[in-house]
């Protein structure tokens, strides 16, 4: 299989964007070393099935530009790029078949979040800013390993219909949605912080909880009022 | 409504001065993505009421030049600049209205501080550069959820007649003011440096009170004799 | 003994390696001031025996370029360089003379992996990114003190047969090995990711186990699958 | 008083190295905001007492170039300088005129440093880095508050005849202590390491003491052999 032409352009931006984003995550402390990925879906059309961009396996993130980066078909199959994709693409793949309004996915190991995911606990919201993004507590998905659709089904089962754009995948750590690739970054972001902030919040007690209202009307502003429309 | 002429310079300086104040949240770690505001006072000359210079909503650290801010007059309306204005606004607004000698206000959800405030416990005075800067023990603020004046007035009842200049709004995170926004922003990197550290100390055991003549001196001493005259 | 004439540009090559790989370790934060050390092997032909590049001592990570590198035999004496090698030396030596297949040491005092060392504690294997590196929990080494063959024996000792390229040396702190340096800088910054983790999530309350066949599939497809072929 | 020529060249160089250490405090994230001071000793010539190059109050760390650093004689007064010397000037005079072997002195709030000052606890020597460099623990000096001679006293009666170059007072954080201004910022620098081990190793059990003759032992090799002669 072979890059349609009709799709050049549109992958050649998201690979720029997928590029400058895996910037983010080191630069947030969300990973270590080459661990952690992102990925952006590129619409098909003219009757061309949907790609996605993401991040090579194994790659150093001071190599990580436009160039490097690699696309799959949604199957997770290579359709363009000289190196071998994540070894989470399947994952990445299975979320973009099963939830369309899925743009883009990251995955981190990122400390605190896996911290809570290696409890097997969600992470329960009782911070204003967890309101906002996450609309109450960070859900648990199953333990499951590489090498089948289980890390994928699992998230997609933790996700779909829930407020939150992060599940932590028991043992393992954090994968988020968005509607765009930049949105799900955000979200990893956000996530590793709340993660921090409850976890220290509770080393020295309870955190006083925060009413399910007040929750709702603060996740209902953040979704449709902040920012620059 | 527009600038008035007379307040143009005036509006000018405290525009740098705000663009490379935000610079110092990043730098102190007391931000991620785009949280955060930093906002300063332009005191009215010649009739005309005081201004603030204040941060655009959900704009990235790296945008943020003295152009992209934007001014509100005392009750949050866009004075000048091409994009809306913090969603904390209302509250910077109440808090100039409500605080004649408030000149700067600070908004963060600094990890450590947070913490502090999820439990919505204050942080008590038992290090030396906390009596020196807060003068006691950093005071809890309400629950307040944004769309009214509920937050500003958590903050004026608790700062007022206080020495304290920040208070950790519950389930938030902390607001400090100052005489300029370089003060305040100098309240909320210290306010983080003891709630991180009494948090650490509070870990292994209960740390020693200090007595209160010694934060009277403490206080006194750093308000009115530390630094360069 | 001077530096045999055939293995002149192979140890030109990996005193460049191991000056690049020692700023790997202020960057991922594994050690303060001039702590911390890497080694390479370089193979003997030609009938010579093998030697190693490795740091000289008390030396700032500042001035650690190629030409600051010393050359030692495996019994820890100076062939090549103008400074004393590391501190460390004579344990780098005891590793290579006593396990043929690694080709690199690393010794840290990073923080979390040198808490769980003065515990004397192995770090139990609850994550997946651990059983992927270390393939099961990362041991415990004997307390040894400088001055005989005592820590090289605790590390070799430890190690043979062992899954994990780490062993925390009690009350001290890290050595990882691999088959080149840069694998056991690789494992010595894994090392300290999972050493955090896990620490963070046994703050509050008991990790879940992950079952043994799990830790074998994850460990298995990690060595012979991930990254670029 | 003036400074006089024969101290001209000393001082000079004095002030560039004080300078450049001034850097190391937040390189290793000892201090916030103008929190902090390094001094170094210039010893009398010809007739003249001694002096010491100090940090002026409440200065930012972005403007310590070495013609912001001030002058002071032993007893604190300012002998060369356009601003305010720190106000912990006094402290680091105590120190010089009692203890005739430090050439430098340095004053930190660092975080875990200042968590055990906070609960007055020394720290127990657990790891082998905090045998080579304290010889044991890390003593604890008296609470004491600005304005008088109790700050240096206070380091003066807990450091003489004590193997540990660094002191935590109080309520208050460490002051560390060396033959050169060097010397001591390195004991700052790693007694924030060892606070912060030590800490997070005790979250989780007991660690495990190290027997005294290995102390001893470690303390010699490492003042007696370690680095480059």
């Amino acid at each position: 299989m072979t890059l349609p032409d009709c799709l050049r352009a549109a992958v050649d931006e998201a690979k720029t964007r997928v590029a400058a984003l895996h910037a983010e995550l080191p630069r947030w402390d969300l990973v270590v070393w080459t661990a952690g990925n992102v990925s952006e879906r590129v619409r098909g059309t003219g009757g061309h099935d949907d790609l996605f961009v993401i991040k090579p396996s194994g790659v150093s993130y001071d190599e990580l530009d436009a160039d490097a980066m690699v696309v799959c078909d949604l199957d997770g199959k290579l359709v363009e790029g000289s190196r071998n994709p994540s070894s989470d693409t399947a994952a990445h793949g299975y979320v973009y078949r099963h939830m369309a309004e899925v743009g883009g996915v990251v995955h981190t190991h990122s400390t605190y979040a896996a911290a809570w995911s290696a409890r097997g606990e969600e992470i329960p919201c009782v911070l204003t800013m967890m309101a906002d993004e996450f609309g109450g507590p960070v859900p648990v998905g199953p333990f499951a390993i590489i090498g089948d659709d289980s890390i994928g089904r699992g998230i997609v089962e933790t996700l779909s219909g829930h407020r939150s754009p992060a599940v932590l995948m028991q043992n393992h750590g954090p994968f988020t949605i968005g509607k765009t690739a930049k949105a799900a970054v955000k979200a990893a972001v956000l996530l590793e912080e709340v993660a921090r902030a409850v976890h220290i919040s509770r080393q020295l007690g309870e955190p006083v909880a925060i009413e399910q209202d007040a929750i709702d009307a603060l996740y209902d502003r953040y979704q449709n009022v902040y920012g620059q429309r």
